[in-house]
């Protein structure tokens, strides 16, 4: 979705003083899908990888752990669990991070340790370290001029990638990134305003009027209104909740992320 | 915890190419806990949210809040739920990042579209989301000078905050920073080698080897020593499984998350 030069002003007002690199590189950020025939040097990434772990950490325990797909045998056997989207099998490097507490119950076990981390707590702990992780990586990437594109699929179908992956019990995949040099370079997308999500001391409830301030720009775009002609919808926000985002896909897929959770040890209730 | 100088050595050697100046920024991040008397001004503030929204987000559909704490009262009633840690009641800024999926039922509601976001996938959504959100806020922060200290604490009490915080249905806390200028340069803390959480192709489980490699270093600092010591514990592990974070603990905070979750509306089974 192409950003309105209006907003933009807005973001270069509000930054105008920051530390300049890093805010360029996220003010650019786009989703990168279509990647050039070129590799990623494994030392850039095993670095960006490294460099990514200097990000807090519960207790200093590092909850996550990631696999890197390179080969195309690996990156086959991912891609279904993904809807088949063709990122998956045409970018160098697939990267899926898990909220890992194995590694962590495993040292306990042979240090004379009883670990007690087979919990939802210990596993939103996990999962909390695994994202913070992701989002460093992210920036750190896509500051040395990688595109990547996040894949929210991850959690629709764990279980097949649990059984891609090999993930011993305790070990649950919550992102999975595509990771290439960018052979696109894709308008920017849209933001809400800032005060749609920031909020004053206490939550304030929006009222109709915020409401249609907050989605007027959203709704507007040609590109949305086009989605929602060629949907036979009358609003956006139907095109979310009866095509892209639907009640009965939502429950379906908490059904299997609570199921594969269950399996990987993590509701031993 | 002190850095080895030869942990240093080998993350320069990995990152010796890489763009400079966010890189610098996150081989010297630390937590900070100890602020300076000096506020922060809501233009960069302000700068920093909108900035840290450009992060990639599920459908473009923003699934966060963040309630801003700046007032003396607000940071009181915030304190409890974080064991009246200092830097609640101290820091110039506590920021509270919430999974948000009830902004987006609002505008579907004003906009004859039906949400159905009451589940578990919606929730882990959301606070993927957030989380995302949140770790750039960080980078970006970090980046400009300030110092930020992450409160895991945030969803061991997630009912507290939420009371102390007004938040309505469908949203949840998952992620608490306090934020100032700094007033302390404590040691870089150490991490474990890349091989420990980095995998190829498949997950490979850790031999008794393996484990002994990642944690030796760990196992070895003298503040890590010393905490054994003064614990009466055998070894470190014994520290986080006997103290730290205990089975019964993340028991009873499992059930209180889950309890607050079904309170904002997430669980509707």
């Amino acid at each position: 979705m192409m950003m309105h030069i209006s907003s933009i002003f807005v973001l270069s007002h509000h930054q105008s003083n920051l530390n300049t690199l890093m805010n360029t590189s996220i003010l650019n950020r786009r989703t990168i899908r279509k990647y050039a025939q070129r590799d990623i040097d494994s030392n850039l990434l095993n670095g960006l990888l490294a460099l990514a772990a200097r990000t807090q950490t519960m207790g200093n325990l590092q909850l996550y752990s990631v696999v890197v797909t390179r080969s195309a045998e690996g990156k086959a056997a991912l891609a279904p669990a993904h809807f088949n989207q063709p990122m998956v099998t045409e970018a160098p490097v697939v990267l899926t991070i898990c909220a890992d507490f194995h590694r962590t119950s495993r040292w306990a076990e042979c240090r004379k340790a009883v670990p007690g981390y087979d919990n939802m707590l210990s596993f939103l702990n996990a999962a909390t370290d695994a994202l913070l992780f992701t989002q460093t990586f992210c920036n750190l990437a896509e500051n040395e001029g990688l595109g990547i594109c996040y894949l929210g699929t991850t959690i629709y179908n764990p279980q097949a990638i649990i059984d891609a992956l090999q993930l011993p019990r305790l070990v649950f995949p919550v992102a999975t990134l595509t990771v290439g040099w960018p052979d696109e370079q894709p308008p920017l997308s849209d933001r809400l305003p800032l005060d749609s999500f920031m909020h004053d001391e206490v939550y304030h409830e929006p009222t109709p009027d915020d409401i249609d301030r907050f989605y007027v720009q959203k709704e507007q775009l040609p590109e949305n209104r086009h989605f929602v002609e060629i949907n036979n919808k009358e609003t956006l926000a139907q095109v979310f909740t009866d095509i892209r985002y639907t009640r009965d896909a939502n429950e379906a897929c908490s059904e299997s992320v609570l199921s594969a959770l269950r399996n990987q040890g993590f509701l031993n209730e």
